[in-house]
């Protein structure tokens, strides 16, 4: 990153933008768009290192052209200051243009096909969805460097427990603890639907709760406003402890579950917790360039059939389909493993593997780390901490 | 509230829907919208008490239908739980129908037209704005709740600091104390293009820092991937530490803001946040139902220009261009204080009035109170604390 002192729009250098736009115009040309115009936060993030108000222009060739609306003070080849968004039409001139229909307001977009009356708009969504799916190198270095952060949050939850504590009062400590190692807290997850704060601590039965929100674990939360996560129910002996909190030091998030006891858990739950840890031990083999991720899934599944464990993978009364995502700027980003989906793995992808489960009173158990598929053909393990469920020393 | 055993969708009683209903009903008929289909989190959460998947269909009379997608676990009149947007068509047969355009991606409402070819969809944001912004007596009791709850979150401040923190520490300080006493955390702001993690604490020329978001203060935030807020810069003596921290202790924000301060602040400083105070009260015998929100700002400003102070009012390298705003469910609602606003207040308003000041080298000073226009013709202050600075005793 450069210093913030010059007004420089750039903080990623002119070779790492190159980089991310041939990523982008290999999308494009795939999906047949011969422009795009993006301007929501993730997109501008991704493009220049900073969150800013304005638009980036990205044409099948030549040059992109950054049109900032506020702050009205950052300097740079191809950076045009604009007051508002209907200033465009003197510079974009595309019969064709993607947007972001899957990330503005519907009335934003209205507002810009008005704005450049001449562009028949298409969704450039699912084009960044696709970019966005394979990370540069730097981008993986990011990762990698807020999940060596995240990692050193969690070494340090076995020490904030103390009998008596709810979830709630469990996660309160590990939110601050996390906010003082540099945790941005900032937990982005695409699309308006789906909401939390910082992450989610899940205990008991609260981990089989029903949520309206499209997480692998659901919770009632604390309050109806935002039903998802820790309820505030006392932790209690032979309990799981399923810790899920988000790890955003620097822009871009780990995804990473670890699972704690208070106590022993019965066997059961060991058992669950070490089919989760197998399930990762096979499933990583199998992650190289080319793999299907239906496939992945379906090999989880069978691993969790094998052992009898199908009634508790993924939630016990209400179960997810799916066992992994993609994660980056968003919690929620390509590829997706799920039984239909049609996504192959991809070097530069960076994907959360959680197989989990419910087990009914305990609570849940199971891993998830973060995995990135390297350029040079090898998976690393960004979040890499002790697997096995830590039992609380009281 | 009811207790959430028994899978009643509603957590308000058929009363206050009844209520919130006949407000939402007011502004369809002044804006000649004939039914309403209502899909955010804000929106099912306004008229049920609980955020969920699904939709609630508002007709010009008669009863008001909930789609419950998710969790489909949910009794009660008048609520069918559907499996996808497409069985919409079986119930739904408006042939003109306000959707919310200024909260849904382009593509969810694209999906909704397909979904309902027979019906005009038609923008039912600004009804639902302009209904919200309309307070029960009953929203303005869960605001009461937690403005309580934030003055006393405020009143730990004085005993967080230590002499060397960054505004930074402070803040993770001001978080863990306030999410300790119940504070959700959750920060909800209307569109997708603001972004904030649980508040703002900002100290000496950070305050002046600007941000692409359209809050009254700036802040070059901790990573430019969140540029608002808190820069992790060391407070120092004569600075002004300016705390504007979220108030959502119910699914109801209170705003509020206070100033302390690291040994004494300059004259000029003290002077400005005099003003500030001194606005508060000549503007609070003016928020009567049919004051115009424009003539509240402009009255503003006059008295910050009578005192000299024009060049430091909501900023000073950059200055925002609105002295308060309307705040519940999102701290971003109706009315807006601007001087260019044609809001006329109204009974059941809550308005955060926030006339603010940034002093060169010593950072933001004034007060921030959230104030309810109540049923009773009365105004209430929601968030009564101490206003003066308060100077930290170190």
């Amino acid at each position: 990153m450069r210093p913030d002192n010059d007004n420089e729009l750039l903080l990623i250098s002119a070779d790492e933008l190159g980089r991310r736009v041939t990523i982008i115009r290999r999308a494009m040309e795939a999906q047949g768009l011969p422009a795009l115009l993006l301007s929501s936060n993730v997109s501008l993030y991704y493009l220049t290192g900073r969150v800013l108000a304005g638009w980036a222009h990205v044409p099948a060739s030549g040059a992109v052209r950054f049109f900032v609306r506020r702050p009205a003070i950052y300097k740079g080849d191809n950076v045009v200051t604009v007051r508002k968004m209907e200033d465009l039409a003197a510079y974009v001139a595309d019969s064709e243009l993607g947007v972001e229909m899957d990330a503005l307001v519907y009335s934003e977009i209205a507002r810009l096909g008005r704005a450049l009356p001449n562009a028949h708009l298409l969704n450039g969504s699912p084009v960044m969805r696709d970019a966005r799916s394979t990370k540069t190198d730097e981008q993986i270095g990011r990762m990698r460097a807020s999940g060596a952060q995240h990692v050193r949050q969690y070494s340090k939850i076995p020490g904030l427990f103390e009998p008596g504590m709810t979830d709630l009062d469990l996660q309160y400590e590990i939110e601050h603890s996390g906010r003082v190692m540099g945790n941005l807290g900032q937990f982005r997850v695409g699309g308006t639907a789906m909401e939390i704060f910082a992450g989610s601590v899940l205990v008991g039965d609260n981990a089989d709760a029903p949520s309206p929100y499209d997480f692998a674990m659901g919770g009632a939360g604390a309050d109806p406003s935002l039903p998802v996560g820790a309820s505030g129910e006392e932790i209690r002996r032979g309990q799981a402890v399923m810790v899920d909190m988000g790890g955003d030091f620097n822009g871009y998030m780990t995804d990473m579950s670890r699972v704690y006891s208070f106590g022993h858990v019965p066997e059961l739950a060991q058992r669950a917790h070490q089919c989760s840890i197998d399930i990762h031990r096979e499933i990583t083999t199998m992650m190289k360039p080319g793999a299907k991720c239906s496939e992945l899934y379906d090999r989880a599944l069978e691993m969790v059939r094998e052992r009898g464990l199908g009634k508790y993978f993924m939630g016990h009364r209400y179960q997810a389909g799916f066992v992994g995502h993609g994660v980056g700027i968003e919690i929620n980003e390509a590829p997706v493993l799920s039984p239909r989906s049609r996504d192959v793995l991809r070097q530069g992808n960076t994907v959360a593997l959680e197989p989990k489960f419910v087990i009914p009173h305990v609570g849940a158990v199971g891993v998830e780390n973060t995995y990135a598929l390297l350029t040079s053909g090898k998976l690393e393990n960004l979040t890499p901490a002790p697997e096995p469920i830590t039992e609380f020393l009281v």
